[in-house]
């Protein structure tokens, strides 16, 4: 059912938040897993602490970048405990999953660092970024919690989700493509003095944020 | 907010589980830990695992018995994967959640064994069961992580919570007044030879079931 949904755990240090986060994604019928330039892996320690789910760890994708592992994907979300200085399109873990069974797309949910989460640049590559409502005082989730509620809240909507997806006949343009996109944008942009490469300011980012908004579709 | 929402582990064999149930309680501002029989606490990997909420363990209550941590509660719910012999009212965690915020009661949330969960005695001493949705092929859920997903939905029902409460004029009698009243019930339908003590059947656990479901009001 969530077959087209993807668990990317960007520079993880501790292995075994690897293996318990492999546990969490299998009791929610999750089961495809990215590690981006993880610290250690393969790793025995996160095999013990995957249990029941080490197939999961045995098909995991290890690639060195973030492309690597979003490429391909049509909807790109990003965990975040923070308030970044640009805002972003920013949903509750519920909404998210409201969003991604009213429109299935090859999607891509990235979970950052254990002590630094994602980086702005990570996060600048997202259509959404999902926060996942806390305690103000303490926010401190451990990755595989992190990973065990977002997927939880996917699986427990699934449950009582509309049947009936969105209609909408094209499919979205991937991630890959989209950089494609930005790269000429910014050579145009520079051609017709409208971006100062001396003094780009935030200009990339916010037209980023523009048309992951707008979502473009493949043409 | 969630004062008067406790966690109850019983009889739980690592103490790392303690440390990341207490993590994943902060994180969603839970505060009070009840631990029945834990094999090893206090103990330096709970403090480990706790990270910023050691001051939930400091002051976690252990006793020796379930009775300890529910006697002077007035909602009992236990977590349960498994569906019993004897069938029981079954929340998901979000109706759960929906009615603890609806009639705020002095509540205990049980969580079992690592590997066993709770005994059917002690389900038996609960109004509710909650069953968190999971994969049909893989159940397995780390303790700790069905702390955060039963805190995740406390907290996140929270914010929507329509701040009404149910209109109800008596408090609700509490775990022990409960036991005092099955135990005379129990004795008066001997004497009167409705109950065999020779051949009890399930008669005791069918009429608990059938008093929890109708939550008697102290009087």
């Amino acid at each position: 059912m969530s077959e087209h949904i993807r668990i990317v755990l960007v520079n993880t240090s501790h292995p075994g938040n690897i293996g318990a986060a492999a546990r969490a994604m299998k009791t929610m019928g999750l089961s495809t897993l990215y590690l981006v330039a993880p610290e250690k892996f393969p790793n025995s320690h996160a095999n013990a602490l995957a249990v029941g789910a080490v197939d999961i760890l045995e098909k995991a994708v290890v690639v060195p970048t973030l492309e690597g592992a979003i490429d391909d994907c049509e909807l790109i979300v990003g965990t975040s405990t923070r308030n970044r200085k640009i805002p972003w399109p920013l949903l509750t873990p519920r909404e998210f999953a409201e969003k991604a069974h009213a429109r299935p797309a090859k999607t891509a949910i990235l979970f950052g660092r254990e002590d630094s989460g994602l980086t702005n640049e990570e996060l600048h590559r997202c259509h959404f970024h999902i926060q996942i409502p806390t305690n103000a005082q303490f926010s401190s989730l451990n990755l595989a919690a992190a990973v065990q509620v977002i997927a939880y809240e996917i699986h427990a909507t699934s449950l009582h989700a509309n049947q009936t997806p969105e209609p909408w006949d094209f499919a979205w343009a991937n991630a890959q493509q989209m950089e494609g996109f930005y790269e000429h944008l910014e050579k145009v942009l520079m051609q017709i003095n409208f971006l100062d490469p001396a003094n780009p300011r935030q200009l990339m980012t916010r037209l980023r944020r523009l048309y992951l908004r707008a979502h473009p579709v493949e043409f």
